[in-house]
């Protein structure tokens, strides 16, 4: 049932992995001092690329859906996970309102709804979940292709709290990552709990924010089981005041894509690897997979046609993008079932509770897989991520998710960092 | 692989975990906030017995041994609730002295061992196994049968400081439940942390002291659920001043049997159940299921022969029993294979980790199980007892499992309330 890894993982991987194994002690002490100084999000999922020589995550999201694609062996480490969740956030919640996004059709959007709305009952809360959509304005059953079923209410407004008809929640849990804004009705709720707090929706979350605070949680990582940074750490580039529809701000885009292509190379050549570099370039604001483009050359982000410009202008919700970062491409290595896949890992609280793997049967291994035809192998991992076993071989199925599962820890940590550095001032709050 | 469930558990208790499930929500909530108020154990194994009618606790080991019994999916659960433990009670540890039991042929218990060193050192810390063996003068590795080691080392006293050569420990986690008294080398240890506390040792600890604690417990618990507390409680009474050589206190140990036997008559007659009502006589100090006796007549009490009287006299370490616990006897209805079975439920921190059933092809199900000749299923769980299933029916595996990590959770959250109600006053604990 564990998915057949092939490609380069019988190079470097296992030097990295080993590495990783022999500091398991270590690796887990040092994640414990780092949540005692760290409060750790409620949840997060993270897309981790493995080259062989490079295992990085390369985007982590405060908001995952997809927990209904979690195999249901996961459940009970979602559950405990959680509970330890809600008592370090509210613990006297009883009643917990889940805000999902504005879909009523992707029922597989909703399966992921009604997945943690049942992870969060059995943590002992009341749980209901109230809809954004000024068309839902009465409870909305809807049938989900596995079977169950989802209600979806309409929200309401009582003075600074926000709840459901006869339902008062402590805890707010947004499922929404607020793309769009902070919606009014969202404003000012400063006798609820917020989870996560609304500066880390993506109408202030910036992608280089977190990158800046991984790039530092990665050096003093790679510092405790002594490797070079890079090898868990995608380098990066910012350009403010991109206009792609008015081709402003070009040059400065393929001055930092030549810059950092130029660094990537003499990794490479440090490492003797004999790929091509490349990066991405993706709005710093985005998400959804949108707003994201694979570039080898730095006159590729020259003269873009005008199909390029449009997918590169606008991300979910219609935002402008005016602002990008340019990432380190990572090659990710493994296939599936002779796709191309990237693991992506779930964590609650400060646990990795389970991952799958994306698949695109149409995509190479230096592109986005996070677009449309991509498909999910929820049994692939049969395993955790949460232990590594001494007695197998590093490239053993839980020695390879040990590795997947550390390696996602951090950037959860950077999350957590960054959320703190974000956070706005008292003042600012009231406001 | 999930055993086959036979005979009464289509009667009454479908009706019991009916209400378990639909109260899942309340339940766990109300566990919560339990744990809000009391410290959980570092961890506990409780023996239930599920006669149908009735589904209760009757024994809770705070020094459980067992663990290698467990189905290693519930490893990562193992892990998880120990990271909270360690976090609970010594966030900063780095290095942990286990200090097991005094075996070193007994495979199986070291085994037992070896599984605790390895949860443990997946959360993050060194850990060294010290022996109080005299023997033990040098480090002793041993094989064993599934083909790991465990290494015994030789225990050193430093002031106030235990520990082993080079290994200066903040935390030592005792395996071993302190039937012969607290060694001397772990006496006045002020400065590390002892877990569990040296009070909830079998020197000090009573079972009825805990039976007390069980009994408010459970109709607290009951009251929220609104169901009868005898359904999940078993009666008990207590005789101190027996001497079973000496045959002094005989007529209090039969009176006292009578008026639980008769108790026990009446809630049949209120239930209307045609069984024949059992009580066992337990030493109040004892463990390892010796001094154990099953009676269901007062007369059975008195006139010991000289067999009975050796049996009941002395339990582990060779301790002279002197009290007594009475506890109402309840059927255990649940076979595997065609023998008599209990289940067995495990926990660490708060949290139900796993169980396994302990079967005995040769006893009856109103007898004693922890007997010589009794094997384990560790398959038998294959779901961990934390979670239920709404859309299965009540018989379900999850949900009976469900059912019983609730009660094994009660007795846990008794014996929290039991350790604190012992602990040593401050002067004490100096002296």
């Amino acid at each position: 049932m564990v998915p057949h890894l092939t490609t380069a993982l019988t190079g470097p991987l296992l030097e990295l992995e080993k590495r990783f194994l022999g500091h398991a002690t270590e690796i887990e002490r040092w994640m414990r001092t780092q949540w005692q100084d760290h409060m750790p999000p409620f949840y997060a999922s993270t897309d981790l690329r493995n080259s062989g020589f490079k295992l990085a995550p390369v985007d982590l999201n405060l908001f995952p859906g997809g927990w209904n694609n979690l195999n249901d062996v996961f459940m009970p480490l979602c559950v405990q996970a959680a509970q330890d969740a809600i008592e370090r956030i509210c613990p006297d919640a009883r009643q917990l309102l889940l805000i999902p996004e504005n879909h009523t059709r992707n029922l597989f959007y909703l399966q992921n709804v009604a997945k943690l709305v049942s992870v969060l009952q059995l943590t002992g809360l009341d749980v209901r979940v109230g809809s954004l959509l000024p068309e839902v304005t009465a409870p909305m059953t809807l049938e989900l292709p596995n079977g169950s079923t989802l209600t979806l209410e309409p929200l309401e407004r009582h003075g600074a709290r926000v709840g459901l008809a006869g339902f008062d929640p402590c805890a707010i849990l947004l499922n929404n990552d607020l793309s769009a804004g902070i919606p009014p009705i969202l404003k000012g709720l400063d006798e609820q709990w917020l989870i996560p707090p609304l500066h880390a929706g993506w109408h202030v979350r910036r992608k280089s924010i977190h990158a800046a605070a991984y790039d530092r949680v990665a050096r003093e990582f790679a510092d405790v089981i002594g490797i070079d940074p890079w090898r868990i750490n995608p380098e990066f580039g910012v350009c403010g005041q991109i206009n792609f529809q008015e081709r402003t701000g070009e040059e400065c885009l393929a001055v930092q894509v030549d810059s950092l292509l130029q660094r990537i190379r003499e990794k490479y050549r440090e490492y003797g690897i004999d790929e091509t570099p490349f990066v991405v370039v993706k709005a710093d604001a985005g998400t959804y997979g949108m707003g994201v483009m694979t570039v080898r050359d730095a006159s590729e982000v020259k003269g873009l046609n005008r199909r390029q410009r449009n997918k590169m202008s606008v991300v979910k919700e219609g935002l402008q993008v005016q602002e990008v970062i340019i990432q380190e491409g990572v090659h990710t290595f493994e296939t599936v079932d002779d796709a191309v896949a990237e693991p992506v890992v779930y964590m609650m609280d400060r646990f990795v509770v389970g991952g799958f793997y994306r698949v695109h049967t149409e995509r190479g291994r230096d592109e986005n897989l996070n677009a449309p035809g991509m498909h999910f192998k929820p049994l692939a991992f049969q395993t955790c991520c949460s232990l590594p076993d001494c007695r197998q071989a590093p490239d053993a199925a839980p020695n390879r998710f040990y590795a997947y599962g550390v390696v996602a820890r951090l950037a959860l940590l950077a999350a957590s960092v960054e959320i703190e550095e974000t956070a706005p001032a008292e003042a600012d709050m009231v406001a």
